[in-house]
């Protein structure tokens, strides 16, 4: 049984010693033992705090490799021109290439699990498992592009793949409204509440998307979930940036989940969600970075000070508070996602940055809490733990160049430089 | 005359080499003979690329004692209870401590230059010529804190510290038009006009200010200053969150600059500036940090992001591209202060960025300068040069853990903790 013993580590105002074990926090602030210290690996953590890493409730992890491919144009010029026929010439090789330098870079920024809604899932999951992190790999379900064969296979898949492997976790993703009819949103929903898997969408993203569904079918996406009958607690909407007060109630009242996103949202110029209505509403919110290509980056640290901020442009400083907002980027996140983590304590899964509080901005020390999330940027972060190991350790990840070298390679390749 | 030869540094798609002598940008790419090579200092960049600095046009640097300090709550309490009476405790020793903090954080994080607005500057002016950076010093006037003696003091401490020395210019800085008179305010503006200075003050930033402002004189507070006669190109002015068109176009005409601080403004429930319609009337735009206790970091790299996104709200992604947002922090800000700096260019002052091109968010390289505006943050800053010399190396500033030690002690102590 692999032991860890976090010693002299600052936790909620003074120092602690943390245990784990099982891969959980096993003690944490309670003296221990003689038992408790045998066989452990002892971490001196003078001058490191202790916080909850971020979980990524949206992302496309491959997508890192199109990073700074094509910025600051029209949405379907931006797809059509650029995304879409760079897309068409990825290979499973350069999925499982662009991963590695997502989850890199997600550990980079303290980040230790990501929802991927992507193609060739295999290669995605087979990075997470050698990387050590934690994932919610997405099955993918696109209408226009799949055959009624694919579509089959990607069925089989969600059977054959239940309960993946500890950290792995499958998730069943219709793209969105747009791109998945009824008929086939109606399977994705059940299929997932059989296989205790989570549903994951897209949903109120653009004004188009709004426009269009009001169009067709005479009322909001939200709405048209809710008709369909998968508005419920098993539901993770990504984005929600053009919800209605209606939309909001009808979320909460179902227990449905929302991943904000909203450095992508901006930068893609669809608009600012509604952030502190949507918290009056009591909707459960987690937050995501979505692809590297539209945010341009996975770091979910930016989007979480970006939602606290956001949130307040309703003119009040105390909307959404640090520790709120904080909590969002992590035990929230992790919750939608049914994951028993994000939070420094007994019985959770043992995933926790160490913070250098030697880093200038956390200091001076008046609140450890506000410092890392309106003044922190990764350069803070000294350690990543993940399922009780270390996949960073004094800001080293092994093979990073390695990582980064291949991916330049590989991208540039691909883009015909 | 000390040299310095960035060799093989990747500047506009290329390697290259640039020689820095007399404090400027003396060749830039062009081969360098025998003579260039003569005592020079040579600095192998394989692997690094240059980009120009930020210039933080709105500070107050020794607020960064109060980083953390009080978050989270309606402006009036926040400043009554918190922010004035921590303020009331400062010293010169604790102005000077919390200063040197701030310039450690600016230069980590690629700062150069800031304009500071804060009382005791001689401390903050000490550290700046310590510190190896630029800096506007803010000779400040508030008349509700100012007695008349202190106003001719003030005054006097102008005419005396022209030209203070090459890297510190002394700036006017009359704090708002609700603390600082129509007389006070022309007289201020006079003698910047007679000295060659800038005029620095804050303008717009609340709805209170434009609503106060309309009922006391019938106008705005950027008409006000017009009809004081003190809009001109010597204007710089902080946050203008709430401007009208009509404000837009009397700023731009005037040749008025505007530095924008959207974290600051959010984060206190101030509002969101509007860029793309700022953008538009032509004016000139640099960006700034504020205060740490209101943004809670001095990070530039953060608030340009912020401005690039926030420009894009209006539903248009191509507004404000990764080039043009990346120029106001830097050439446009350094303008603004009448700099010739913030470009990587012969005749310039040598002041500089090194990336470090293994950062995983510089990569892949489809484009440079999306993925440093775009991805990056601080940890991609590898050294940092301001006149010709290296202020940061490797990540390493001279002194860091005890100015931060130093100024923790300090700040917790005035806290009384």
């Amino acid at each position: 049984m692999a032991k860890l013993i976090l010693q002299s580590v600052l936790f909620q105002g003074k120092k602690q010693d943390i245990l784990i074990s099982e891969k959980k926090f096993s003690k944490v602030g309670q003296p221990l033992t003689e038992r408790d210290r045998e066989k452990a690996e002892v971490v001196n953590c003078d001058g490191l705090a202790i916080v909850p890493p971020f979980y990524n409730g949206h992302c496309h992890a491959a997508m890192t490799l199109l990073r700074g491919y094509a910025d600051d144009m029209p949405l379907q010029e931006w797809l059509t021109k650029y995304i879409w026929p760079f897309e068409a010439k990825l290979t499973n090789k350069a999925v499982e290439i662009g991963t590695r330098l997502a989850v890199l870079e997600m550990i980079k920024s303290g980040t230790v699990f990501f929802a991927d809604m992507y193609w060739r899932r295999e290669y995605t999951m087979k990075v997470v498992k050698e990387m050590g992190i934690r994932a919610a790999i997405g099955v993918t379900f696109a209408e226009n592009l799949d055959t009624p064969e694919h579509i089959e296979e990607n069925f089989d898949f969600v059977r054959k793949h239940l309960h993946e492997s500890e950290r792995v976790q499958i998730a069943v993703m219709p793209h969105s409204i747009y791109l998945v009819g009824e008929k086939l949103f109606k399977r994705c929903a059940k299929i997932a509440h059989e296989e205790g898997m989570v549903l994951h969408t897209h949903l109120s993203e653009t004004l188009k998307e709004v426009r269009d569904c009001n169009k067709q079918h005479g009322c909001s996406p939200v709405e048209l979930l809710d008709r369909y009958g998968v508005l419920d607690e098993n539901l993770v909407a990504a984005h929600c940036v053009h919800l209605t007060d209606c939309d909001m109630s009808l979320m909460a009242d179902a227990g449905a989940a929302s991943i904000l996103n909203p450095c992508s949202n901006l930068k893609l110029g669809s608009g600012i969600p509604k952030i502190a209505k949507m918290l009056d509403s009591g909707m459960l919110l987690g937050i995501g970075t979505d692809g590297a290509s539209s945010n341009n980056n996975l770091d979910m640290h930016e989007d979480m000070k970006l939602v606290s901020l956001l949130a307040k442009a309703n003119g009040r400083a105390d909307t959404l508070p640090a520790c709120e907002v904080l909590n969002m980027a992590t035990a929230h996140g992790a919750m939608a996602y049914n994951i028993p983590a994000g939070v420094i304590s007994e019985g959770f899964l043992a995933d926790a940055l160490l913070l250098d509080l030697k880093n200038e901005r956390l200091n001076p020390l008046h609140n450890l809490e506000s410092n890392w999330v309106y003044a922190a940027d990764s350069s803070a972060i000294h350690s990543v733990i993940c399922n009780g190991k270390f996949v960073m350790r004094n800001r080293h990840v092994d093979g990073e160049e390695d990582i980064v070298k291949e991916a330049n390679a590989c991208a540039l390749k691909l883009a015909g430089k």
